[in-house]
């Protein structure tokens, strides 16, 4: 089955937009149906561009996936042309006028004749209602190929590529295999040292295909087996899981879909206990990475951003002098912070965050990049020193996840 | 001048790796040369696409950079394809020799017959030597096109683009026309209607390409002009960037780099002003968004994230009676909490949000995506009721940017 993708828009030729579309379509259909596109044709919002690369690619493919051209403005050009590429009308889709105009009446947004131009498919077509966005997803057969239309903006499109689109092409390609796929997360593990402890396992599982994905701080391991039951998939998948496990130990703090803060958020759920955080440096990282995961308010009963010396006081119980005796980022002051702000609201776990982010601040001692974690419950005080480096953004997410961490840590010993 | 790229690898088609390479090349071209690629293809590392690719952009192009596919093992294929496609002999090349058992030595690695590999170019290409790896630049003429060859590793990659490549297309095409770019940033605008607003322009500034860019929730306008000298396209810009903000009025936040965030800190430190917040269903993104600007805390005192009633009464001293009769996501609340971390923290302006960010939560009156967003200062008390639509991750960013353009607004007016 020979699959190729068709980008359109400027912003992918003038480097103002990175494509992170493509790279979601390509894990899935490997993923999913074993299969891999054969190439990637980024053209600009130009008609000619558009209906030669269509043409194109429809003469030699099974399968075409086309993303972005499809908004509202005059430099949406896809639909136009796949209906000029194949020699038929664009049609407005009674369904999808219906859907365009129920959309904006629920948000209150004036629905506007440029809106219109969204329900706009070319004859012949099968469309898809978009849940998550107004273009619909429309496909075209055109001989033995069938071009799949959809959004670029990246929600839209990776829900259409996920519900429609690669289970489509597992029909078309009459995929029967079943494949199995276990992502297992470490955090504190250089990508190279992953790799080291894992490789020897290669050779034991020979059905399971073993992968590295850097995602920063995370490294993560990808373990996939394909076979002709789905249960089969599992026991290797399983086999191969349960090893890297006993060599990565600690490290690996969750699988999937998990991320450290709803690890952490579940542990201290089932045990009921709660949370209180006090930032300095990470500004509301750590908390915003925390209240991402749904029901966080069971646990985590608020977080101090004292982000100045005053607030660290207010909030964080830091005595004056404490701050006045040693710097604002120290080991003392990240303790006082987390067994301050643990005290102040009641929660049984304290933890906390000082540092130098950057660009500037720091001095000779502790430079931009350090970071003092601190982590306090009764009968308990502990802090780590940690020099991150890498621009004010990485120190700051590196921090935040650390800090968690940390915690992690803590409960999975205790 | 019809410039294209190649970008040759199956990291590439499997979604292991981002082309960041591209983006590179694109922005510099167009800063440089005020030049846009106008395709860029991804190919596996297969001989025939390879060499199909080639010849096919060969034949359409004035310049073509091929990236990818010249290092020494045995899936490296781009060198032997461009001597197959042009129909010439692969060389060792002697300078290109020296060069690598320098490296080897230098690195007191062993120099094997595969590393000797990368010392082999097409007949007849020029060479330049690459200071920053091992495989060389090769530049090859094909007809009317120059093609140029890099490696993919991204270091390599943008050292012998800027240096060598870029400068040699500006040669190429005799450029000297320049260019100028603005972006203009807007919230609370639908891109239909940014669009609406701002097409009438088009006309009226024939030098300047007028684009739209969605970075939920905000809508960014692209104004772009090239003329024979730098201050003629920078007057086309300006010109057309007075008009554009003439008809968009305080939609547009900001240009550029800027950040709402960063805008309404430098207004806050312009006017030595302090800020304090109290955010619940944002959970720390309001306080995360401000802190990732450098210097935040000169204007920002601190930020209490008040997830749970407790800690609403704790920080933002919203007393147990109006929780208890006001339900905590209210405008009552919202105002309450404003109001109360202002006096709290002793900071001039505070700003607060409480909503319900979903899945679950809500009522009837006030379901999920509902979120009231508060403004206080002495005098002055202002609650905004929104609602949002999406999954948590979007209703609390949604309502994050616009909390904050809430504090931008009004500081606009005062």
């Amino acid at each position: 089955m020979r699959i190729e993708t068709i980008c359109t828009g400027d912003e992918l030729l003038t480097g103002l937009t990175a494509d992170t579309n493509s790279p979601f379509f390509q894990r899935l259909l490997l993923e999913r149906c074993a299969l891999q596109v054969r190439r990637c044709v980024v053209v600009p919002d130009a008609r000619e561009d558009i209906i030669e690369a269509l043409n194109a690619a429809a003469a030699r493919c099974d399968v075409v996936l086309v993303s972005g051209g499809l908004g509202p403005t005059a430099d949406d050009l896809t639909a136009e042309c796949a209906a000029e590429a194949s020699g038929v009308e664009l049609l407005e889709d009674p369904a999808v006028l219906v859907h365009l105009e129920a959309r904006y009446l629920k948000r209150n947004f004036k629905f506007t004749p440029n809106n219109r131009r969204q329900a706009r498919v070319p004859a012949g077509a099968e469309v898809v209602l978009n849940a998550e966005g107004s273009a619909p997803l429309f496909i075209q057969r055109r001989g033995s190929c069938t071009l799949f239309f959809v959004p670029g903006v990246p929600r839209e499109y990776r829900h259409l590529v996920e519900t429609h689109v690669v289970p489509r092409i597992a029909e078309l390609g009459g995929v029967r295999d079943q494949s199995a796929l276990r992502v297992l997360k470490t955090l504190g593990l250089a990508e190279s040292h992953l790799d080291a402890l894992v490789r020897p396992l290669f050779e034991k599982h020979p059905k399971v295909t073993f992968g590295f994905r850097t995602h920063a701080p995370e490294n993560h391991l990808k373990l996939m087996a394909r076979a002709a039951s789905l249960a089969e998939a599992e026991v290797a998948v399983a086999a191969a899981e349960a090893e890297s496990r006993s060599v990565l130990g600690a490290s690996v703090f969750g699988r999937d879909d998990d991320s450290i803060a709803s690890v952490v958020l579940a542990r201290l759920r089932a045990a009921r206990q709660t949370l209180s955080l006090a930032e300095s440096c990470t500004g509301g990282l750590v908390s915003s990475l925390f209240t991402a995961v749904p029901g966080a308010s069971e646990v985590l009963v608020g977080a101090a951003i004292t982000y100045t010396e005053p607030t660290k006081t207010l909030w964080a119980k830091v005595s004056p002098h404490l701050l006045k005796t040693q710097s604002a980022v120290s080991e003392a002051v990240a303790k006082a912070m987390a067994t301050g702000i643990r005290r102040e609201t009641g929660s049984t776990w304290g933890l906390s965050v000082t540092g130098y982010a950057g660009p500037t601040g720091g001095d000779a001692q502790n430079p931009v990049g350090t970071v003092y974690l601190g982590l306090s419950r009764e009968g308990l005080e502990q802090v780590e020193r940690h020099t991150f480096f890498g621009d004010r953004e990485r120190v700051r997410s590196f921090a935040a996840s650390t800090v968690i961490d940390l915690l992690r840590r803590t409960l999975v010993l205790s």
